[in-house]
């Protein structure tokens, strides 16, 4: 088990009909702007809890964050914050508009001339930031409870993240049913994020941390049960419930507990989502399979650690298992009908050299050993045909 | 799944020589008491380690917190704390160390005349506290990393429960190194202490809460695949690091999220320590086989999922499922050396009415659904004999 450190202060506040609270969480007599997407939570009555439950306060909006949040789009809400005196802000939506709010509130205090440095330092030069809430409509990202952000600059299709401890929310609320009507594809590719998540912070090498471990599997397990159940009735409750909460789980910390982390799936499918403006949770059911398969070698024990309390897979030579372990893992995408391939997104070998340079240029060495060079991204991507 | 609040601000520090980060966790220029128990902390190193970290800091000590801790040497610790201009307080010690200090950082604010009202209205009144960390050296109650605590009036054999928000340790630093030097009877009223942490938590009725049950699980997995090792091997460090963080997750809030709970089982041993002096974690390992007995109508379906997934049990009708189960529990608290039955720790039938009196005074009814009155609690103890 790995020495480590967890604070968490975000509150929680989950289940049904529970957006209301937003009266008591929200500061009285504040000015407090909403941020939120393309609009989908003014047809799905969202929004109109969230306006009723503000009540009295001065209520502004600032809509329109596209999926994968750029960097411009954020700096034009920063100056509408400064021209309004805003003083809370609170995001209504899924990780992107949480994403873009973290970093806008940020960015609305930050000293430097130029915001993009927040990205370039990771959040380190961060030393505060406006206090901000979130009303979750979109399981996936966990960053309703965490202090981290990526941000898309559009201008140089360059995708980085940012953390720091004055980014986490001072809360979340988690109404699955504001889930109800989301489209099946932002679903699959919900269930696919939080899958990878738990994988980033599992698959690497065994350090016998066995709570967060057995943890991680715990969520696994919960999506593959659940996943299901949501296409076959998608106004069922208790299932909703389940994979919001599973969502959160992923990222936020618990699971990291002791344990060594990867996230080389994720820097790979950041430069998908860059250069092909993918869905993020696709970018990384199509990378991770090649992740396994290229780096199985490393990763063998966990791999069949995996295999045998998530799937049930304990026949077979060692590496019988792992082949089986990451099959199962692909035909659990398929089940879900997310992509697993770069050919099922319309992309085809072309992509793959643009990536490759981009990790040469940076020098970029990813995974928990710090083994996947530029030359392995290449292998693994062409295992992903 | 039911609708819940979470939060907890508490700052972790967990791992190997991890007390010299005191240095940085406890304000500069503060007056530092520093509260422990029995002295074992100035045996095995962990006292010269805090003072060393602690540096140019002004630090006074309040020692012989008792286990239990007594609400008189809590009175008198708030006292010295007004007496000598104190301003942070650092508990050294277990959870009977940390409980005490919870109620007094509360009680030296409390504006009330009388301080066990704290304790009669369970927290409620508590509007702010010191500010107070902790050093962990006996893996248990998981008071290091939530806002509750239980304190016992010698005058009048009362143990009674409080919680407050205003009550979470500032931080908690876990060295599992600490807890090499453990006698072997804590170390299993430790372990007896966390397994019926997590029942009290899980064992009630289903409510589809995936994650939470699994995660419960997960803990209970860890704690019988660990302690035959702490046994064998006590020098361990990763067994040790296990066990300790299990603790931790035990009672942090974090598998409570969405759950049903229960905690009859703690109050009932509560009034076995109050009268006789039975330690904390013995009270439970006797009582809980007979709350799953006794309560087996109510909480057969989670039994069932219980036995089936932490000690494999498959066979045979839901009878004898839940038989088997119980009788599973029982032997592993026997495995442990930890007692099960009110004659091992030199009680009778005796012991019995005057607790059975005592609830129906309070007119207690216990347990998840509140149908644990008095006279099932006299089966409960009954079937302990």
């Amino acid at each position: 088990m790995k020495n480590f450190m967890f604070y968490n202060p975000t509150q929680i506040v989950f289940g049904k009909d529970t957006i209301k609270k937003l009266d008591k969480l929200v500061p009285q007599e504040s000015r407090v702007l909403i941020t939120y997407g393309g609009g989908s939570i003014k047809r799905n009555g969202v929004y109109d809890q969230v306006i009723q439950a503000l009540g009295n306060r001065k209520v502004f909006e600032f809509g329109s964050i596209e999926p994968n949040p750029h960097y411009e789009t954020c700096l034009k809400c920063v100056d509408f914050i400064k021209e309004n005196n805003i003083d809370f802000v609170l995001a209504v939506g899924g990780g992107s508009v949480i994403d873009a709010t973290k970093f806008i509130v940020a960015a609305s205090l930050y000293e430097g001339e130029d915001k993009w440095e927040i990205l370039l330092t990771g959040g380190n030069k961060i030393t505060k930031a406006m206090p901000f809430g979130t009303v979750l409509t979109l399981p996936a990202t966990a960053s309703e409870m965490n202090n981290g952000a990526v941000i898309t600059k559009k201008e140089t299709l360059e995708k980085l993240a940012f953390h720091s401890e004055h980014c986490f929310p001072k809360f979340s609320i988690l109404d699955p049913q504001t889930t109800f009507t989301l489209p099946e594809r932002q679903i699959a590719n919900g269930i696919a994020d939080t899958f990878v998540h738990v994988m980033e912070q599992y698959l690497t090498y065994p350090v016998r941390n066995q709570i967060s471990d057995r943890f991680a599997e715990s969520i696994i397990i919960t999506l593959i049960e659940e996943a299901p159940k949501v296409f076959k009735d998608p106004m069922d409750y208790e299932v909703r419930a389940n994979l919001m909460w599973a969502a959160t789980m992923g990222l936020n910390g618990w699971i990291a507990c002791g344990a060594v982390q990867d996230w080389a799936t994720h820097m790979i499918g950041h430069e998908l989502t860059a250069f092909h403006d993918i869905d993020h949770g696709t970018t990384l059911s199509i990378v991770l399979p090649g992740v396994m398969r290229v780096m199985k070698d490393e990763k063998g024990e966990k791999i069949i650690q995996f295999g045998e309390r998530v799937f049930g897979i304990k026949e077979g030579s060692k590496e019988e298992r792992i082949e089986k372990t990451i099959k199962a893992t692909e035909e659990f995408f398929e089940s879900i009908c997310i992509p697993t391939r770069l050919s099922h997104v319309g992309l085809n070998e072309n992509c793959i050299e643009p990536i490759v340079q981009r990790m040469k240029e940076r020098n970029w060495s990813l995974g928990e050993n710090g083994t996947i060079n530029y030359e392995k991204v290449r292998l693994i991507l062409l295992d992903r045909l």
